[in-house]
């Protein structure tokens, strides 16, 4: 090794010693006679220490060092006269007697601190730069710990970690596929995996029991700033179970890593059947770190010559505790919030409980009576504003929904460091397509109906429920997952509500359903998003900082420059033409 | 769970309890009034036994259940009259009081047994079922708990795991890429990548230190039996370190893994340089489990009159200890075997030194006592043969090597149970390509030469070592590594030597070339071939049944019969058309 102890490790207890550190030039400063330099490495940060009366020629030297060359320093550990308390290294320092320059570097474009000057798209090309900053160094550690003791945890719990092909058939159904073309087959072409969802079921039918993966998956959508064509899936799957086993089972993941990562320990999650996630936040991940339930308003609204209530499909409200003294702005501004496009809503309903009484935006329409029934209904007290919507019943769901995030927001209710799990059960097996006129599956084709619902898929295919679930924290989807389909004639209807032709079914999925064939064993499983149980853990917000080497928001890494053209040689190869 | 135990775990002493087990229909046989099934599981298998006189409807129930169908059988565990002491639960069996068909089964197209009657393509076709035979678990199993070993190990060592992009950049040296076209971006392509080796180097630039990823790699290549288009390595980086460091980590890793796997403890592994292997083995990568190192012969037997070693470049043999009894036959035979074009010798030469003398295919040639001074050089005693090839060095060192496995093999001293690690070092920085008359690096573009070699770089390309090391257990090179440059100056002489143009380099690996100028620490590594250590801890030639889903040699996989075509739509939308 080119040193004796890293950046982070020496203490008090070192003094005296003879040390070797390697790193990188952080910051200098020169005081006087003496000139000091922070190396850095991934472990810490020490003190180097020069004096010119002692030696000229070195603190000369050093003197033309710039940030970020890679330094190579000999010295003896001492205590340092002023202690840095911020620094776990900051009691002691290096009088440097020996330093090697072992490799120069330009001036970055962007400063390596936390705080840096660096814009996105620079420090996307300088990605390597950026990744020495300590936030992302931060998420990447994170990142390795989590990996790390989820395989341990699933280790423990009896499951095999296989590995699935990432050379596999691209299917029309689901997301866009990336595909790649086969040189020693011409004209066809691989697909890569959008999930290994087929490989784990066949993994059960073949007896493996319990799977599971960490495992990188693709999909050629068009991105968001929390999307990423290439991202990681804890990828999960067991055999003779029933949906509360693989709740236990995940659940159970879930408290270890908060205990391991985060010292916090959970009682049961809290569970939501999906009906009324949607009736009581307009969501189907709700954030339940705060309450501010949906309270729906009908008989008590409606025939009162209000229109707007009178024709509406659903009249839905949140009650806002001691927000009763918001001013005329500050709910004009919440107006202008629900009515942009990505929210949807047509309009805000206010009802303020104040100390002079109750006063409201629909006062033409309701006496002080009628108002008091509704913020009865509300259970508000005084000093509370209910915020009402009106109209279809699933855009004003989603609408109230936003407004009740973004009221959690502005009151400080979505605090970083608050966990909020939750499970959310019971979800529709179908969900209808205006655009295509169909039904698709809402989690997958693969999801069984609930036994009892069984019946109605041909008849009544939106009433159809799954035993499918998703792990919702702090209103982000974590893992979502179901009992599966383990027999033909099931997997054949199910084919068959999505509209499938059994010659479509048998071109894209014969091999499944063949297995069913030969002793497929009942099982479920659920997905993670790994990069997404990162962030949460986190309290972050995007995915992007916890991926070494995201892609932008047009799917090019700009470093690298990719994708980028290919030769014609390859293409030659390949059997393809560009267009 | 649908079940109170597995298949594996019930012992004597759960005499008396109820339990209820699920698993596969391996067995079942009819002894008199009794019906036994053996019912098979991951975990083992277990004896059900059927009592007509008890429950006659239960037991005419069992009789009709086929192979592989899937139970739930409920019943009390009790002793076993005559028991089975191959079987862990041998000792006792239940006494089935219900039994519940979870799924039937057509009969398998072939056993599933470890000596099964199916031929490859089906089994591959039917995979699933291949993956239920105890061979190709017990092989997973392995390759789960070598994973998980490795990560422990390499965790402890301080390194973290950090996930590289699979959509990367194609580069045309090194091998054939599988490419990706992009839909959002036109005509061009992302690259599968053939290892993470840039962007592990561009971790260390950014400070991570110490690195490791179990990933994914790909190459379209014209596949044999032990290759496969996409294969999983262990990719490994460190900082401030030299040669001497990255072989004791991972001669360490090596130890660890034979130890926690095989009970098998280790001294210093050995160690040779590239250039002594190819003298004494012909080979870079030598199986030393057994000796027979090559023996030079030239001045002993040069001048002679014998033409085909007066001719020759090289005259070089092997001393087969007590085969001087070989007879015409075997001999003939191992002659027939270097002539073969794969092996590529033109001749095999035989002295042998039995009781009676001295005697040998070149007696013409040679008298008594030149064959005895040829036979002090090998130290031959009575009872051995000595096996002589001369012409071409290369070609010559190559077919002798072949037989020495071969002979290694014929003798039973290449066994499955024993490991002889071998670490070969100072591998030529450059090889020669006669088709494309230029040089390649040997190892990969980025391997630093040698401190002392690297003035010989464009005056003796040849002569110049590098800093890389290998490896190699039994024969097979299980990883391989280097020093890297860390410089620009350096990495430029490099691309230089290997007939790139400035402009090349630039296109290809800007961004490396780049990075090189922020502070790039030095650095080296290795990488594993992950399915390679997992055949070799087996003792198996093959690494295809150490994937669960691999590909044909044709690089399609049968079961799910990829790759396919793909639609219009798809084509259309990624610009491109069939040629």
């Amino acid at each position: 090794m080119l040193r004796t102890h890293n950046c982070g490790e020496l203490r008090l207890e070192n003094q005296g010693e003879r040390v070797i550190l390697c790193g990188w030039l952080h910051r200098s400063r020169i005081l006087g006679g003496m000139t000091f330099i922070d190396i850095r490495d991934r472990y810490g940060v020490t003190q180097l220490a020069f004096d010119e009366q002692k030696n000229a020629d070195l603190c000369m030297k050093v003197r033309s060092l710039g940030r970020e060359f890679v330094l190579q320093a000999e010295g003896i550990v001492r205590e340092r006269s002023s202690k840095n308390i911020k620094l776990v290294t900051g009691d002691i320092e290096i009088e440097v007697t020996d330093i090697k320059i072992l490799n120069h570097s330009k001036t970055p474009p962007f400063t390596i601190e936390d705080n840096t000057d660096g814009g996105d798209e620079l420090r996307m090309r300088y990605r390597y730069l950026d990744l020495r900053r300590n936030v992302l160094k931060t998420n990447l550690e994170l990142r390795h710990r989590l990996s790390f003791l989820i395989r341990n945890y699933m280790n423990e719990n009896g499951f095999m970690e296989i590995e699935t092909p990432f050379l596999v058939k691209s299917t029309p159904e689901g997301a866009r596929d990336f595909v790649v073309p086969s040189r020693m087959n011409a004209n066809q072409f691989y697909a890569l995996p959008q999930s290994p969802q087929t490989f784990k079921q066949l993994l059960m039918v073949a007896g493996y029991d319990r799977y599971f993966q960490l495992v990188r998956c693709f999909r050629d959508e068009d991105l968001r700033a929390d999307r990423q064509p290439e991202f990681t899936q804890l990828d999960c799957e067991m055999s003779f179970v029933e949906q509360e086993d693989v709740l236990q089972m995940f659940e159970g993941l879930m408290k270890y890593l908060f205990e391991k990562e985060k010292g916090l320990s959970f009682g049961d999650f809290q569970r939501i059947t999906w009906e009324n996630a949607m009736k009581y936040y307009g969501s189907d991940k709700p954030d339940i770190r705060f309450d501010m339930k949906f309270v729906e308003l009908d008989c008590e609204v409606k025939g009162f010559g209000f229109k707007i209530f009178d024709d509406a499909e659903l009249i839905v409200g949140i009650c806002a505790a001691n927000c009763a003294d918001y001013s005329r702005k500050q709910i004009d501004e919440l107006t202008e919030f629900v009515k942009r496009p990505q929210v949807g809503g047509n309009g805000l309903i206010y009802i303020r409980y104040g100390e002079d009484g109750i006063k409201s935006s629909i006062d033409k329409f309701f006496n002080a009576e009628q108002l008091k029934a509704i913020a009865q209904k509300f259970n508000a007290k005084t000093g509370d504003l209910m915020l009402i919507m009106a109209g279809n019943k699933a855009k004003t769901r989603t609408a109230l929904s936003c407004l009740r995030l973004e009221l959690g927001s502005r009151l400080g209710l979505r605090c970083g460091n608050a966990f909020a799990p939750l499970w959310v059960t019971d979800f529709p097996l179908l969900e209808w397509d205006e655009e295509t006129a169909r039904y698709y599956a809402m989690h997958h084709p693969f999801t069984a109906p609930k036994p009892e619902d069984y019946s109605k898929l041909f008849t009544h295919p939106a009433e159809v429920r799954a035993n499918a679930y998703d792990l919702v924290v702090n209103g982000v989807e974590l893992g979502g997952g179901s009992i599966r389909i383990h027999n033909r004639e099931m997997q054949n209807d199910m084919f068959k509500a999505l509209g499938f032709s059994e010659e479509e079914a048998k071109t894209q999925f014969g091999f499944l359903l063949d297995a069913f064939e030969y002793g497929a064993p009942p099982h479920g499983g659920i997905a993670f998003g790994f990069d997404r149980i990162c962030s949460v853990f986190s309290g972050a917000e995007s995915i992007r900082d916890f991926i070494a080497f995201p892609k932008n928001n047009n799917g090019r890494d700009i470093m690298l420059d990719a994708p980028a053209n290919i030769s014609s040689v390859q293409l030659e190869e390949l059997n393809i033409k560009l267009k």
